[in-house]
């Protein structure tokens, strides 16, 4: 499983690029191959490495990056205790991107598909009959505009739906709900952004097989650009004021926020030896903040705070 | 102790608002009387609150904030952890800073002076009469410099050395070196800044009352505005370059990164309901992050960083 998914998650590095390429128009993505430094549980192979690629100063997108990572090694003692488990050796790969866009009309999008496995640490590492004590699938995509178009809104969470109802009725509802309270911004008491779908702890039940699960998972991933680019593609070239990218600025600080003080993805990354400039290619190009603002009232920017105040049922 | 404390530093964020707006010759404080909201603990008063000053867009200072507080309440749980004690009350009140000047020649600073109790929960809390089971005073301040002016980082060091000398001749190398592990950066492996003194738990010992701790907090209270201000008059008029500024900003994220991702003091805000605005006033008004920047290999940039690097003995 893991080989079939870090595969498909190579593949769709590729085609989530190209796509994104062809709507700039102008910037490519520059690539980087990095390597995990890791020699603990004895891996004669390191602990892995990753594909960053980064877009910066595009037409369209200021930056965004698109990578790809797969790692292995003991489970960290701060991993240990969030999974609640002893020793373990673990394997993780996934995909992970973050976009911002230019234009605030245009939203910031993250996607994320993850699978993890963890290992009986008595057997060896290196010879592949490691047991699989546990495995699971994780990720998810989410929209974060600064204007808000309700129609971007329902086509976002549309998209979501129509994945998820291919597997299981329950699924859109469920994921839907985890996002919203993944992306809380909980001192703030306000959403990151509109959501969209986020799971984690994909594993095997009776009723879903792993096969049945990555089925799923390689499903919403391959929903992302039929999700994302015909917002892009509408809103892009509207115009727009210093003073709304001034708004959408002060807005990537409570992403910001989110990232650094709340994202278990990025807590990972930096208690597993990660590589920082991948990890932290999340954090947008420009940010302020300004003391105590608040939107004036009746504005468009306010009615953007009012919806993250509260999820809304978009479909 | 706590009111002549809270006295103390009532005066001394009067008297540092008008030796920075002196300077600034331009932009004024405004002032923001908070309340925390508290009834935990059968508080009658509430929960204290706050006076928070900030300054911004200035013609030298380009956002900061002067902000003392005094809170109290039943010591949350994430709290009790982190002071490995059991259930408890607590008072809480300091003055906290955070000043980012405009022109990058002039360095960023940071200050903070607290006292803290606690109170054996059995006895009443309202009346007065409550038993503290534990005192101390905590704060320091530091220097975050964006170019290196040597002399800048000898005269910020040896003001905070003659403060320390007064009291004990071991104060100044130890608080020292406590505030470069303070503010390390690990998942940059870098410092936040050059540093300067950081001390915390100052509790009652044979040989120091804590008259002997609050005569020594308060000198080095009184000694930021010698600190900084001759060094802001020194660097406040140099010209500099639009490049310049790009750095600046790239190294106001680092800032940013470790106010949420390694400052106690911001936790500690966060998790105990303080005023967000207060609390986040210490971020950066503009701020960029690029993809693996590094500065230009014998330029002043990589100066700077190498400085970050390894602490320096700078008297």
């Amino acid at each position: 499983m893991k080989d079939k998914f870090y595969q498909y998650i190579q593949n769709l590095q590729d085609q989530i690029c190209k796509g994104l390429e062809d709507i700039d128009g102008v910037a490519k993505f520059r690539e980087d191959i990095w390597d995990r430094p890791d020699t603990s549980a004895g891996l004669s192979t390191g602990g892995g490495g990753g594909r960053t690629r980064v877009i910066e100063n595009g037409a369209v997108f200021e930056k965004g990056g698109v990578n790809i990572s797969a790692v292995q090694g003991k489970l960290p003692d701060s991993m240990q205790k969030l999974f609640n488990v002893g020793e373990a050796d673990f394997f993780a790969c996934g995909l992970s991107l973050v976009i911002h866009p230019k234009n605030p009309m245009v939203p910031t999008v993250h996607a994320n598909w993850r699978y993890f496995e963890m290992y009986d640490t008595s057997t060896e590492f290196s010879t592949g009959s490691r047991k699989v004590i546990n495995s699971w699938f994780g990720g998810g995509q989410d929209l974060t505009p600064y204007y808000l178009f309700e129609e971007d809104a329902f086509h976002f969470h549309q998209t979501c739906k129509t994945a998820c109802d291919k597997h299981n009725p329950d699924f859109y509802p469920k994921y839907k709900k985890q996002c919203d309270d993944y992306f809380w911004n909980a001192h703030r008491n306000e959403a990151r952004g509109i959501g969209g779908l986020f799971f984690d702890y994909l594993k095997e039940t009776e009723d879903q097989s792993m096969g049945d699960w990555y089925n799923f998972v390689t499903e919403v991933g391959n929903s992302f650009l039929d999700a994302y680019l015909p917002i892009v593609a509408k809103r892009k070239d509207l115009p727009f004021t210093q003073e709304q990218r001034t708004w959408q600025e002060i807005r990537r600080g409570r992403y910001v926020e989110f990232n650094l003080v709340h994202d278990k993805g990025t807590l990972f990354g930096l208690k597993t030896n990660g590589r920082i400039e991948s990890i932290l290619m999340s954090l947008p190009p420009h940010v302020q903040w300004h003391y105590d603002h608040h939107p004036a009232v009746g504005s468009e920017e306010e009615k953007v705070v009012k919806v993250l105040e509260k999820p809304v049922d978009w479909i």
